[in-house]
């Protein structure tokens, strides 16, 4: 098996590096509830993630990386998600953050083998909502002052994307740094309900040097139709999130029914397995869960033609693929609050103890999906359907 | 344009088949409406079909007909569904019993040609759920006795699918004979809420002489697993109607919003193509429809893989196919009601006027949705989900 | 038993009142599914309703009527639109205009004294949203001219409340005059898919004189916090209307299924009546009728209260009553759709039949609920939960 | 204000009464999230409810308590609740406990005496459905041998409700045992994902020695139609736990919208108290949680007029409570749990984080929920709307 970060001659086959993926999910699912009571930075875990080469997939093969499609990529992102979400996040970040260098900036064949060579994990320090981090020029280069919230996988990074407004035109200017530059300060601080282990916390930039050549600015961040895919990939990274803590929700639910639960005394039947109601569930997140699922597939292959395009993109792709994206993150998200609120009802009371961690499922989802609201997916979906308007990109859209 | 019944040399693009469904839609719809009101035979519409040659649509080319795979076949019955249901209904039973003659019996080339000769509208008297018609050896030959419920296109038809429950060993028959035959009688009394014109009313059978080489014996009704597939064929052809239908329903309201529809005098915005509120609702209307529309089409391509596989074809593929066609059917029925029930919130309350007929969506697709119980699907996914029990083949799984 | 329009020296039993309803429900019932077909004006049932006295159950015992608060005089609403929603309606906006003057204008007591002595229906031609219709000054007296629509029961009317923009200052004007004065013109131009007999068509007026005595000016349309409380008492008028609906629909489907359906084959019960998921409809009808009724029975006695405060009504108890009428009014909407949308899948296929009429109940709500939008109640209790803002009295609120 | 366990001359005024319960529940609020996460038992906050006298509200004053019905218990039940749910449980079971021995012992006045003394609070070990409690006669008294799980409130507590099977006929015996009786082993083993300070864990029995008289026999567990009234309030004290967690999330939901969320973005409005989509939510909430209140205090009426029949109690009476006690449980847990879930999308991302809690909602209503499942209460209303079945009485109907 090639390691990560060694030329590759021989494009690696998918069946591999699923297996590999399925062999680290399964590891990280059996640390998974304790990890989610602690907290805090999965360093051993992400270690692991390191060292599989698997942070490389997206990466084209001439660059040293697997050359998978968005498709395959974002299955991988579930079959982590489904063991462990907050590493499903970091997983999906990693890709997210590449795709940015790669949309946003002209460096990224630079930073693509340097990924491969270095092992690199990317953190996020991007957050286009968070204002308090400002770029000021200093002579030729610039500096980086303020915060920035929901820094998803800054800790431990090698590389961080950062953004901050621009004090000569207010606008927005990304920029990739090492994540141990002086003056970046990456807080311990994040310590929400769900998705303990993804330290979304915030980092702070005290005068932090950027240079010049580090600023992504051919065509920049949402610069051109195509940099605006940028948007609807963080989109998809998301869905496949959601779906992948749905699909283990059920995975673990389905397995207790069977082997735990026990049949209501009124039910008439002598085992859960048989009630009618608790069949009825389980088919009710069958149907949801495959609705979810492909849609987002679908997605993912608009994705991978729009991507292939490159400057070629029209808008009319770009918009067919936001308007599938839009689709598949209220079916994802919806089939999972669903699932993982409702799993209890097909487990019993006995399956609310801690010791089975089957609240993680719902909070990880609960908090991973107010990322943005649901309701203006629904909105940029009716103004195409009533009014033929195409979702405007935007950074979430 | 190869005119039906004629044999092909050339096979049709299917560009150029899409095309004229697509006319014959716009020019059902326009009638659509007083046609409802009226109920009774669409002897008009149904004789433009057999004039289009539409009917031979998945008869294979070496038998005369247009060799479409079901995929295509089932998104023209929603092409036909959308202007029309109960067209669409008559339509897609066509083929259903097409196939029934393919599954069943090994006399199917014969009437395969004898259909595109003949330009055969196909009627139905089958319902394996009524058991009142019974059938009697006569000699070599035999009597059919009795009466058939819900034979939607019986009437006008040319050949009848029929069956009966044999004296000899309480087993389901089926057959196919002459709808002319003596001793038949086609009531013309369907008059029910919706499906107005699908003439889905009785067949009365008075020792109707069935000779024996009319039997579909071998391998007869569900006699072997590829003739199992019956039964998700008509599954199939349900879920394209009720998605038609709701596509109709949907385009229908959006015109109405854009071009006759007020704000209310509370909203704030001058017209309902701003409300918010207005938005949302045509944003969950098009999630919805997506979800049912993509896990038709899965269906759809995974029912075109096992009807290639003939005796090939497994029990794991055969089950596949069905959980699909499961999933597909739930989220189809409750799109629609959902649809169609609601377009009156995005349209107001002059939308009810009788001229435009908007209640005819939520009355076909209410009538036909209650063929099989939604209910008893999920229980079927279910079986599958939580005890990996795969539906067992009957004449609705 | 008082016949109406007598002096009454008497009060008659509630029970009594509550008794000659349901006859006269259950004789409206026989025909309801024929006079939905045919639609046009109940003139036969209009004229028992003004042989019952029933039509004077809210005017005071002093005036002559039965001096019924608002709870049971809605509670006979319900019992009428149970048997016949279109019936239900008429009868209720009997009351709602009465209502209508008592609050408007300080001609009332005469109004209300020969209402009891004429036997008077009165229509509906107040439609604030319609703003065809004008009223100019001519000398002391006024005219209008122009036309209105949705005007249930203008035809074969004694009174009409009749409503035109004010050519002086563009206020909405309200006024009583007969309905056969001249220059009225009351089309039978209803043909809608629901509440087909309530003639909710237009009414035309030429040049039609209105005395100055026959305007409501004291206070006049919503004048005075009291005045406002006309716009609740539609709103339960409506709400009472669709949770009749929802119950008569119950009603038929439980004995439907009781007599004429059939468990589905692979129910594994031998009747629907122990079909575990038809009992569970049924539940769920219960669970969400009864929270609709609880509501606006709750709404109702806030309303009495209102209604005996006249002008020391406060805008904190008009407020509590408002905020209890659209909770009613949410609830009841909603769940008069699912019971009369679910309804078949408890009856079942064959309960379709235009015989049994069954879908009159969906089409009677769908039309009659879309009189102004739920959202918009939705909206009106989300700024009270939120911003402590109470409904602004309005024609609809 | 008079001390718990003094003799009661003067009735207190439920103001009064209520004016404490707020008290306390705002004292309790304060710490809830902290508690919360450190689980175990809540020995302070169960020092101040014994001293606060409120352990006595459904006491009769001659017995020394205050004498509320039970609309009144139940609505302090909801307050505390609303504030943290593991403490409206501990309290709410206190009462359930009371109810037990009023309504399966003749000893009552006894126990009812002591429990105002002694400042007694009750501990449930009576877990009808797990049977791995036996009681052998051991002499004139009897021995008490196994374990018991879910035993809210043991821990701390002064006396224990127990249950077993008997040896004898095996049959549930119920009875009243000190807690700190020899053998008797309270495990802190409670730890799940919510409810987390109730100490619902198990209790062990080694021989424990019951005296006879301590055995509630006349009329025994449900010995009675009255007796079995017992069930109906517990599910109405869970009822009212459910909706408090409701309430308390929509009380600390709004005051975080209106603090501290922000506008999203794309919404055009400047704060999200006037976001079209977060008031719509609002509004939702207030619609379920009114008709979920109006159920549970109609139930409670209910319940209070069955209470004082004592033995006249009717089946009919006793059915009509039993079936407003299941639509009100129905409906306060789909609310809550609407509620619960919903919440964060109208409080936002940030209102995920540890130190606000809100998950706390959501783990204690989800937990507690399952205490027996819905699906079998609108089996039970199905059943009587259909079949007009009364719900058989049993501890869960």
């Amino acid at each position: 098996m090639p390691a990560a970060g060694s030329t590759m001659h021989e494009p690696v086959p998918i069946q591999e590096l699923f297996g590999k993926a399925e062999r680290l999910a399964a590891a990280f699912a059996e640390t998974a509830v304790e990890r989610d009571k602690a907290g805090g930075t999965a360093k051993a875990e992400r270690d692991r993630l390191r060292e599989s080469g698997l942070l490389n997939l997206i990466i084209p093969t001439e660059y040293g990386g697997y050359g998978l499609d968005w498709y395959d990529t974002l299955r991988i992102v579930r079959i982590i998600s489904a063991a462990d979400s907050s590493l499903g996040h970091l997983f999906g970040f990693q890709h997210l953050l590449l795709a940015t260098v790669r949309l946003f900036g002209d460096q990224w064949p630079h930073y693509y083998r340097e990924t491969v060579r270095g092992r690199w994990f990317w953190g996020n320090a991007l957050n286009p909502l968070d204002t308090r981090a400002r770029i000021v020029a200093d002579g030729r280069h610039w500096l980086l002052h303020g915060i920035k919230s929901f820094c998803s996988g800054a800790m431990d990074s090698d590389q961080l994307v950062v953004s901050g407004i621009s004090d000569q035109d207010g606008k927005l200017i990304v920029a990739v740094i090492p994540s141990d530059r002086e003056g970046i300060r990456i807080n311990s601080d994040w310590d929400n309900m769900g998705q303990r282990q993804t330290d979304s916390g915030t980092v702070e930039f005290h005068e932090v040097r950027i240079y010049d050549h580090e600023i992504l600015r051919n065509p920049g961040p949402l610069g051109s139709l195509y940099a605006s895919l940028r948007s609807l990939i963080a989109q998809l990274v998301l869905t496949n999130i959601y779906l992948g803590i749905a699909e283990g929700a059920l995975t673990e639910a389905r397995a207790y029914t069977r082997s735990q639960s026990r049949a209501w005394f009124l039910s008439g039947v002598e085992s859960p397995t048989k009630d009618p109601y608790v069949l009825q569930k389980y088919g009710e997140f069958w149907v949801e869960l495959n609705a979810a699922s492909l849609a987002t597939d679908h997605a993912a292959h608009l994705l991978d033609a729009a991507w292939q395009k490159e400057d070629e993109l029209t808008a009319e792709e770009r918009a067919e693929t936001a308007l599938a994206t839009a689709t598949a993150k209220v079916l994802a998200t919806r089939a999972g609050l669903d699932v993982t609120q409702r799993l209890f009802e097909v487990t019993g009371a006995r399956a609310t103890t801690s010791a089975a961690g089957f609240d993680r499922f719902w909070r990880n989802l609960r908090t991973h999906s107010l990322h943005d609201p649901v309701d203006y997916k629904l909105l940029d979906l009716g103004e195409w359907v009533l009014n033929e308007r195409p979702p405007v990109p935007s950074f979430y859209s």
